[in-house]
């Protein structure tokens, strides 16, 4: 690619106008990824060089021939390690699936970007099976933030962040079961988009926790997340910006915005000043019922039992070659009873009730989209109490949404490592990318 | 009432003929209610006289100045235990309730049926907490079944449905976790409406399993209970008898079918004989899956597990208080894990998935209510095993449809105390209703 920051719909005009090929961004993004790789960067677990040229020769003479299904013909992205591929194991950043069957057939999703012409550049590392915030991986190496090597580049999404924010791919695939589309994507300076659930199919795309995954895009702009998402979902949703005057974006200091860094604070208050002075309403509610969101999940939440459910014949088998942190998590939800498990879902019927009656009037949610800054690797891979601390802390406020059943983008906001993110409930999806998409042009460029 | 197998339609007409008036149908009602009661039936457990006759003489007026809500205006209703009515104690069969705080609202079906100008008469009789499918209650006495008294008239809903069969109501209101409607009224010859649970709010019900749980009427015919159901759903489905004549009517042997009473299977195979010499086709096709229903609900089900988590303080406070064996069943609960209870949903979904796609060319699917006959009051009470057996085993057919989300109308045979169920998957409520009022004018009368 010509350069890491351009847009989806820039690349795109790229290929129309004939400035550059399918063929020529493939092979720029290849280049990239061999050489972040010598320089010992773990962006991408497998990379699909071949298949990849193969495909991008296949996409320009269709554009040639006046086939271009999408906006996303002919552009290299990449996908997170969780997702089937037809013919490749997906090992989901473990070792533990290493001797697991070939996928038979595409997830949904990937199908899905075949369709759009999107070109699969290869897999990207994560979390060892998506159940950490930070990105860590004991196997394949941890990712880090490109604006400050020393940090960590998020997770779980790690590679697919640092994937797009390199120029080693146009825009990601990734999850997010508690923030991990959002977490990198504010780590990298990036956009990223984790829309309400049901929306993309989670067909072929190994689980971390059924009442909670999601899958989004991690691009360089709101546009591009919306045109990804269009292709994903199916359902092309509106999200030209618009202005900003007279929108009434909520803010609540509840939770959300407890123990920040200074930093943080600071790019929140800058944040809400710019859009405050592009005309938008900034209208602080409260939300004191967040609070109990640590007691309603003491018992390791819904994503403890979920996976538990799913890993336990594995971790009985394979247990060693877990990442110990991973396996700690997840042996918790062999603790959960049922009762434990049907409170969490009644907690969460009850805070969506009081979430959808407080922000009636809203036309988004804005919160820090992490409260820390990206946390430094060393202090988090030698102490696992440190590596706890952080993790809760990072995951802390985009699982809200999650819990919530809800959606947000997470958009940079200038400050290096450091989103914001403006959030909103179930099925707001359309809502969510406009508000964003405005705030991006008119308070954050 | 003048006759206790009067339609709600027939009822109504005599009220808009004026040849009869609302204080006399409950003036009637009232009086057989004292008879019963001094005979020893335990249909009511509690009776609202004064406020019935008010209710009444309010009616009457209304209708005289042209006010007619529905078409339940000025008929008696009787209302099953575990609603809320304001300013009473709610105890859904038990004791160990007795020093509740009396309900301080309506529940929200009590309420629409006020609205409907029903006239509610009181709380009718039930198996404590609504768990368990015979109506066996220690506490206030078991309802026997009107045509053979030494036999339970089933359950859970089982005042409410002597109180029908008996005319001391026109139409009851009932529940259905597992067959709580549809059990009484096969044994009790009427007529009874299991609807898609979400379809009526289940707000002010005292819950026994809240992904189980549904709210329908016992009445004496299909458009009686589609009549009752638009009232407490706020939906008017269309229930006008159609046709037999080239409707698929799906029939599986698999799992309904086994261990029948021979009067049972001949009641059955004569019902099919009805229908197919009206028109009808019935289509033979094989569910093999539904054996595995025992193995996923071993662990005590869904129901259990909710049970237990809504009842556990209850429990710790007033056990003693309990039917052992209802005790018995909800203290299962306890021992479920998270993971049990997420299986048993995955397992839903899959039988979900499998009956959609069985029945896809299906107008209805027929099954006997209940494989056995009203077992013998005596035989049961005594014995613990045998009440258990006897339990799974009337329970067995109509929770299939409660496990998958669908929606039912058990119809009177002809044969006493034996109904068949034209059964539907989620939301085919109207197809349901329409289906059944067919068959039981064109095949039933």
């Amino acid at each position: 690619m010509s350069a890491p920051t351009k847009t989806l719909h820039e690349l795109a005009a790229a290929l129309a106008a004939g400035t550059t090929s399918s063929v020529k961004l493939v092979e720029d993004a290849l280049a990239r990824i061999e050489s972040y790789r010598g320089r010992g960067g773990a962006a991408y677990r497998e990379v699909d060089a071949e298949s990849a040229l193969q495909a991008a020769h296949a996409g320009d003479q269709a554009r040639q021939a006046g086939y271009v299904p999408s906006v996303l013909a002919g552009l290299p992205v990449s996908i997170k390690d969780l997702f089937d591929i037809r013919g490749q194991v997906t090992k989901a950043g473990s070792i533990a699936l290493n001797n697991a069957a070939p996928a038979t057939q595409d997830a949904a999703v990937v199908a899905r970007l075949r369709q759009a012409g999107a070109i699969l550049l290869g897999r990207t590392n994560m979390s060892e099976f998506a159940f950490s915030g930070l990105g860590l991986n004991p196997h394949y190496g941890t990712p880090r933030a490109p604006h400050d090597e020393d940090r960590v580049a998020g997770g779980s999404s790690s590679g697919a962040a640092v994937s797009v924010a390199l120029g080693m791919a146009a825009a990601a695939l990734g999850t997010d079961t508690g923030g991990s589309v959002r977490i990198p994507s504010a780590f990298c300076n990036l956009t990223g988009f984790k829309p309400t659930a049901h929306r993309v199919p989670l067909d072929g795309a190994l689980p971390l926790s059924s009442s909670l995954d999601s899958i989004g895009p991690l691009a360089v702009s709101v546009a591009c997340c919306a045109a990804f998402d269009a292709a994903i979902s199916g359902q092309a949703l509106d999200a030209r910006p618009a202005d900003l005057r007279g929108l009434r974006l909520y803010v609540t200091r509840d939770f959300v915005c407890s123990d920040m860094d200074d930093d943080v604070a600071q790019a929140f208050e800058d944040a809400l000043q710019k859009l405050s002075q592009a005309g938008a309403v900034i209208v602080p509610f409260g939300f004191r019922e967040l609070r109990e969101l640590p007691r309603i999940n003491a018992s390791g939440g819904l994503a403890a039992a979920e996976a538990w459910t799913w890993h336990r014949k594995l971790l009985q088998a394979q247990g060693t070659c877990y990442d110990h942190r991973v396996a700690q998590r997840i042996r918790r939800g062999a603790e959960q009873s049922a009762t434990d498990y049907i409170e969490i879902l009644a907690a969460r019927e009850r805070l969506r009730a009081v979430a959808a009656e407080r922000l009636r009037d809203a036309d988004a949610w804005l919160m820090p989209t992490v409260a820390i800054k990206p946390p430094l690797v060393a202090s988090i891979e030698r102490d696992d109490d440190a590596f706890f601390a952080a993790n809760g802390m990072v995951l802390r406020n985009t699982s809200v949404i999650n819990f919530l059943d809800g959606c947000a983008v997470s958009l940079p906001t200038g400050a290096p490592g450091i989103g914001l993110s403006v959030c909103g409930l179930r099925d707001q999806d359309a809502r969510v990318l406009q508000v964003a998409a405005s705030a991006q042009l008119h308070a954050f460029m």
